[in-house]
């Protein structure tokens, strides 16, 4: 099985800590490809550069599309998730939601480790109707650069962000997003009391399922893909997915 | 990997057709041991009964506890879910809880395809804070048993009724809920318009995916599992299990 | 007018002092039946012991069922509420609930004082649908225990916390969780700016109210009682009226 | 104990029907004192005539409070309940109020019949903050005044109203409101499968519940009563209370 | 054009402040025609006196709405918002509402700075249903009269608030609530990071816009106009408007 | 002033008829400055090409930017509209957004009549945070384009959908939704019973009221403008505009 790790951020750094990541997870037989961003943000960190993303997200999702069973989006936002899921007929899962969704087969709720932007995290977890089962959010005042050059200061200001949130605000589990964490969960889960969760450790094995499950694209609804559209001036696979 | 298929009902022909659904879906590997409800209902109908089911839940997992790496609830409301999770120090699965959070990465919107008792639903659904999503339900006024004794009036049921979930609710998924229907999603798909889905086909592989994470159990929280508690008259396991 | 008074945990002395409590502002001609768990928790403490008691309820109240007008469940999670509601053709009251409902009529929001598992609280605040209501919890970290062991201790933090919710969270209104807490509102209030509630001495009244009403049970709808229901293993009565 | 019941609609023929209903549920002991409006609204029917109809119930509460325990409001929207509930230092019950406070001891959803205005009847509910328990709500499309002039049209049509709130919408109880129900639930009740209510015959025992709990006025928070305030051109009594 | 700047407190300064900022926005050829309460509260500050203010805007608004082509409500409550809304054939805008949506243009969040009362402004926002949009609320714990009297330590304390508001509640854009803060944003805006608005500044420009619409009143709905009363006591003009 | 009129749908002639409508409704000494996207979808149809014109909308803002005073998104999915907001020191309209603003000052609640892809409306309502204020929607099933060919039969069918939600769903206003009925309000208002909007008519106006109000863009928070970012392979204007 081929799995496209999508990473629209033009840092291939991120992309490549991601891979490392997904495939410490995959099954034997599962193939990452990683894949980086070609025009937008080098990290993205704006509402703008997430909406320039995901015109990334979906020429690289329509560049791949026919060489891969299924598409991850490695990028803390999810960016142009429902977008990149309606267009192709293969599953599309964002490394936030997966880690979201997993959450909610361990707690009653769920609490975020950020850096940064925290207005973004809380608009999609509002946008994804999970309000509900979300206990809060604590944001690093650190670059995700800082995670590759001062870790240890980082993994500090993480796991005290995740006691935090488990002791003051009733998470059940705690998730540390970014691509930057990738795979950073499993190493400070012995610093934490609650279960730690990150996008990409969620988003493999999640994908895999969805991809034996074999359904059907929809015929009809709001995820039926795109049919025949005239579109003008977009990279030539792009354009042709959608004139399908 | 042995996974525990947990049916609190009483009648084994439900168990044993799940076992099958289970089976069908599960990885090399993985055993689904299924364990049947010794007292309460023979088919859950209502509230009493359902909650009756939540002490047999808890009594069939303390007394499994030991020998499985997981549980899955096979009942389709996901009866005694928290409290069983909170119990156990290994996953803890609800088949229609499954085929929600499934359903969350194929759609914006799931619709339910029930037997009866709708309220049950509504309030799991709310239970677990995923109204936002929620498109409808539609219930198949005929009886469980029904399935196994008029199968093709049934399905044809099933199907106008998850067309209609479809085309007048918007729901982008339909989940056929109720161990009775575990295995049909797959049946009906080519006569239904959007991605079927159903619990135990859903929850084989995310209990495989929570067993292989192995994350801790919580440590604080309310998930914590609850420890020297003091009891009477209660079968010895459970007794046991909440005095460690 | 008999009343039962239905405590599922296994401690006598707590049903004994909610007796007190319930007579205390019981009308004249109203006769209090305590009634104490037989299996299960000494006291209930953990979501796994809370699932328990719900089969513990409606066995005692099947068994009650045809001595009383009316039932008060005198445990503070009001547990098998629906349950016991739909299975009997008698009033059901729970004692929190009937506290909130009461301060419904007293301000625009309430506040809970509480010993412990502040999770389940917020959890069945939210079930009822009454969290637009909700102004917020605070959790006393005692054992339910040290109420009758250092009561003057226990006072001071009751106190403290109700002001806190008056002061800081807006709470028009404080009530004063736990079967343990029976008749302390009325010794505390005060001390306190704001009205402050316990639940017997809440639901004691709204059940004789009920009981006046002389609402027939529904014939349909989610709490019309399970009628012609199989069961194994149950107790007698319990069996017995599943079956009628 | 005397209970006002406050009717700030100018037709004294209401409150009198009224009367009549709360005296038959009245305890032994118990003096409701009827009281209707003077300026304002013959039968208020508008957002404006409510608006007015608030400042007549505050005039007609300041008149009578030094006579009365508990004052209940006989209007169907319960007009002005929380400016009479924060000037007063005695309970204050709304009739609706009242009916969707009992129905959620009964079921776990409530419909609605009502005489036109249905828009201030959902904006009730929701203000209330029960819009989660809250089934539906059905409109008669006639005049209040009907229910005198051609009771058995109107009865067969609220019965039919209620039947469907409880067969399509799924509502456990059904409120029937408006002054001009008062007393009407008790008639039709033999004819609809799930209770009905109605708001006088639930607000007058929850009011002498009320009156005998005792709870003092608050001394702070949303309630406390407005001290010292310096207004002109108002009732004396009115004045005198808001100049306290 | 003509608006009313309907102000139902009795304090003529308050009104003459109001108009004084209404001038410095309105456009040419838009006059400002104030006018000030002349029964009830000198300063509405409770539940009860903004109940009463209803009755005194409505009776306002009936007696200049043949000389108006707009209505402002000049009140930080916008009391009776939609009664006045629903009873004339011209737009009314209340000021704190105006506030609102234009903070809805600017940003994703609005904080409010209120001098007490917090909960009617948090009553007022639930009721707008804008709460998704809400960011929190500070008190200034000072008289209205204050702001005339000491201003400096007002503006300071309010500058606090609003950069509190963006600091620590992630509001977008700042209101200053209340007639007495009126034209107090453009003052204090250089010492606040985020954009300040308050109630009259919005009101004036978006009454014009709406009265350059000329959208029809509606002829069916919950604002049609009522038509045909039958009322008693009330002022002639309002007797009037309602007999229409 | 110069108002931006930004379309990033492919299709001129749809800019065309929006400028008219614009020009209608603007304020003497407004100039509207029609833009007409240049990548992307001819007519935006699907999520897929709302995502890619997000880009489009950001590209076409950086390179008005300085010659302009305001924005107006004249797409019926305000695309991009936060991001555009953040990024502009600027005021950003949505045309929808502004029709669904200006209803909440003339109803309690709205309805919209759109061409197809109801869930993106859906999911646009709640984005805002207005769905406490939502009627309904309903979908005229014609192409947009038909509005152009067959105007009769698009227009009855367009007042016929007006009508149900005024009278079956409540509406107190409705929204003509789309940059196809720019100025269709107006004309079909005489044969239906509550207010029309249409977006640009509603936008104009406000963006006036915006760029008078000049108010500052925000230096912290959410829409703080992007600072100092490193992109590449974007059109030159939006690099200089996020590398600022």
């Amino acid at each position: 099985m081929r799995i496209l790790l999508l990473n629209p951020n033009l840092t291939e750094a991120v992309t490549e800590s991601c891979a490392v990541a997904a495939r410490a997870v995959a099954s034997p037989g599962t193939s990452i490809i990683p894949a980086t961003g070609e025009f937008g943000a080098q990290i993205i960190n704006s509402r703008a550069e997430n909406a320039i993303a995901a015109h990334m997200v979906l020429q690289m999702a329509a560049r791949h599309a026919e060489d891969v069973e299924a598409v991850i989006l490695a990028v803390s936002y999810d960016t142009a998730l429902y977008a990149a899921r309606e267009m192709l007929d293969i599953p599309v899962v964002g490394m936030t939601e997966a880690a979201m969704l997993t959450s909610l087969m361990v707690g009653a709720s769920f609490g975020l480790v950020v850096f940064g932007t925290p207005w973004l995290y809380r608009e999609h977890v509002a946008a994804l109707g999970l309000s509900a089962r979300f206990a809060g959010l604590r944001s690093i005042e650190r670059s995700a650069a800082a995670v590759y050059n001062d870790p240890e200061s980082v993994r500090s200001a993480v796991v005290a962000a995740a006691q935090a949130l488990a002791a003051e605000d009733g998470a059940d589990v705690v998730i540390l997003c970014g691509a930057a964490m990738a795979g950073m969960a499993r190493q400070l889960q012995p610093q934490v009391e609650v279960p730690l969760l990150d996008g990409v450790s969620s988003a493999v094995p999640l994908c895999e399922m969805l991809v034996r499950m074999k359904l059907p694209p929809p015929g009809r609804g709001s995820f039926a893909a795109p049919r025949g559209r005239t579109t003008a001036k977009l990279d030539p696979v792009l354009t042709a997915r959608l004139a399908r």
